[in-house]
């Protein structure tokens, strides 16, 4: 590399934004950290006129990044576009085959086409780096690659989603419902304005597990259809029962190594208000490693926003003028395994139902049988009753139970018409 | 660096006995990531016949570990012995002049000698790793290198010493004084058992703060006279009144910019029994940083013993056989700032105070009206007889005041009869 390192940034959305003024105004501690000089060349989006925190120089823009490659000599390119596929995906390539190391926090681009990509870098011998496409600040990846190599790590599990986890904090805080806190967390930039869709749903904090999964496990990204529940039905009702319960609502992501097969997904949990998962609140993200010889290791830290994501793309930036070429998946991609997935009908947990019912005799029988049918055994029963709409909440905590069992019992009752909706599941944690 | 990598281990008690093991066992994991073989070609301690974990080849054993260098190639030497100058010093002196690259857990050498050690490294373009000499098994001093680089790092703060935090924890636990919970910690393995005061009285907890201080702010490692106290003055009751305040007491390493000067500390601290750091116990370690932007990042995880001690070091290992060659301290030594002592007389706190006094009237307003004079003002008093012994326990919780009028105050307690002993002082965070 030459001692002044050219620098493209494509995308100036909140995150390219922040991190085109960080590269402006700690260029001199970089030098002083790495000994290189960076020069940025070329800047591009969309809107150049759009309004934003930082003033971008008209004078290095693009409208089409690809035309940036064409045009400059890039040494290193940040890709804050954020697109799964489209022009993320072109560009990234094309940079690669150029011999252009790539930064990115794209973990919808990286969770879909990492193996690839990876294998891109390697065969051009230049940097793939990703750290910002999880938990944000939190240096999780580089603790997984570097901090805990060697380690035999048999799960990595927490809290993935700043949206989701501020949402659910909210809405105990402030006893609002959920489209209420939704609205709120539009207003403060925690939430997408237009389509949080997947964030809520599960599918963000999803692309996050199998990224950690890959590097985890040395394996590759898994394609796998998994079980993947956001936290679109979680009610004020249950947040406020659960913490009757001493218990409390998480998104958790989780990857697991089950007898070798791999077991990944994404759902609600509850948790006990003692745990330290439990008392993760707010837009904060935590990741937990399990590790041998290492034991527990958490990490804890901001999960979102432009500052914290644009740390983590710095600490790519710095490794990278720092001569670290490394594999960006760890491993080489030739040598990763390919898990088999496990298979979701034998995941075992205790089960938190609630059902909406009309308030007359013989429900809570019908219930209790059906359970008893398919062999979940009750902890406990809360009924509450709505007399004035002739109705009744009835939660049920169950002994641990399959996915199996709990698919084939539930999906009996929605035709038993004294249940007035869906019954609402959610996991108990451990 | 050749395909083959040449390792010597020096220092064969319960961390270098693990590595050892660890080395030999995953020597196919670490070609795997590292497309390097490594070979063990000498190992030393003073006692070949000792009983260990781990059989050693003693075909490959020293007496002297000065002669394995010069015998061997070594690529690659750990320093595992421990001590702050002596051989440990000498043989690492040696490998980096010799230009072997140098992995060691040894806090006690690096918080001393680390200045001119990194010098050493540098001038001959070899690794000085030391990841193993703060926190055990968390990657926090890589955290602090790479992952949060370029953040604008004000305070670095935590539990830094299991064996204290264990004590503490298992005297809240067990209701047992201090010198039982020792014996028990020294049976465990978690507190030396010759002479485990270097963990009891703050030095090893302050040796992980100067060190942390270094890497945090870019400054040379301080050889400061700080604020350093340890566990030892703590008494069972401590802990009990603590209890009943919602609080808990946990020693604290705390290294802060203040004024752009440094200021690092070791001492007990009260802190809340809801926040986090009042919730980790035991054994483990935790480090929370507070940088811009990233916010607040926090690390935990185990932090002693020879697997988590082993986890860093096989980590240390395997960024250098990627061929990260860095700057020990992150930047060039030549290049780190040397930064003021904060005058620990402006330190301020709201203070505990313990005073054991002759249960007769007047005691109190001595007490309370030398605080007066001193301005500290009084949040709290709680008084408990003992009316046996005709004593009594006077526990004052006051607001904030600075170190400088705490020690005028409390130096004046000395000469009163009514007070039977020197007077508990704990510190409350924040």
């Amino acid at each position: 590399m030459n001692k002044i390192i050219n620098i493209a940034v494509v995308g100036l959305g909140q995150v390219g934004n922040y991190l085109l003024n960080e590269l402006n105004t700690k260029k001199k501690e970089i030098e002083l950290k790495t000994g290189k000089k960076i020069k940025i060349v070329a800047v591009s989006a969309r809107n150049i006129n759009k309004k934003r925190q930082f003033k971008v120089d008209k004078k290095l823009f693009y409208k089409n990044p690809l035309d940036i490659l064409k045009k400059h000599q890039v040494d290193i390119l940040f890709e804050a576009i954020g697109q799964s596929d489209g022009v993320s995906k072109k560009i990234v390539e094309t940079a690669l085959k150029n011999g252009t190391h790539v930064v990115t926090p794209n973990k919808a681009l990286i969770s879909k086409h990492g193996n690839d990509l990876s294998k891109l870098a390697e065969k051009n011998n230049v940097n793939l780096e990703f750290e910002a496409s999880v938990a944000g600040g939190i240096p999780v990846l580089r603790a997984i690659k570097e901090g805990l190599a060697t380690n035999k790590i048999s799960k990595v599990y927490g809290i993935l989603n700043g949206t989701s986890n501020y949402i659910l904090s909210e809405m105990e805080n402030s006893n609002k419902n959920f489209p209420d806190v939704l609205k709120k967390a539009q207003q403060l930039g925690y939430a997408e304005p237009g389509n949080p869709k997947l964030d809520l749903n599960g599918f963000d904090a999803f692309a996050k597990v199998r990224i950690l999964s890959a590097l985890a496990f040395n394996s590759k990204i898994s394609k796998h259809k998994c079980l993947m529940e956001g936290i679109e039905k979680i009610e004020l009702k249950d947040i406020k029962i659960a913490n009757q319960l001493d218990l409390r609502v998480k998104l958790l992501g989780i990857s697991e190594l089950k007898n070798n097969q791999l077991f990944e997904t994404v759902h609600p949990c509850l948790v006990s208000k003692k745990s330290y998962i439990g008392n993760v609140n707010g837009v904060m993200n935590a990741v937990i490693i399990e590790g041998k010889p290492v034991g527990e290791s958490v990490l804890q830290g901001e999960g979102a926003g432009p500052g914290p994501t644009s740390s983590a793309l710095l600490s790519d930036l710095l490794s990278i003028l720092r001569g670290n070429i490394k594999k960006p998946l760890g491993v080489s991609v030739s040598k990763l395994k390919s898990l088999k997935p496990y298979n979701v009908n034998n995941y075992v947990n205790s089960l938190y139902l609630r059902f909406e019912v009309k308030d007359k005799s013989g429900v809570l029988s019908q219930i209790t049988n059906r359970l008893a049918k398919y062999k979940i055994s009750i902890k406990r029963i809360i009924q509450t009753p709505d007399k004035k709409n002739d109705k009744a909440t009835i939660v049920i905590i169950s002994h641990k139970t399959s996915e199996l069992n709990c698919n084939n019992c539930l999906s009996i009752f929605k035709n038993n018409k004294n249940i007035l909706k869906t019954p609402t599941l959610i996991r108990l944690l451990g």
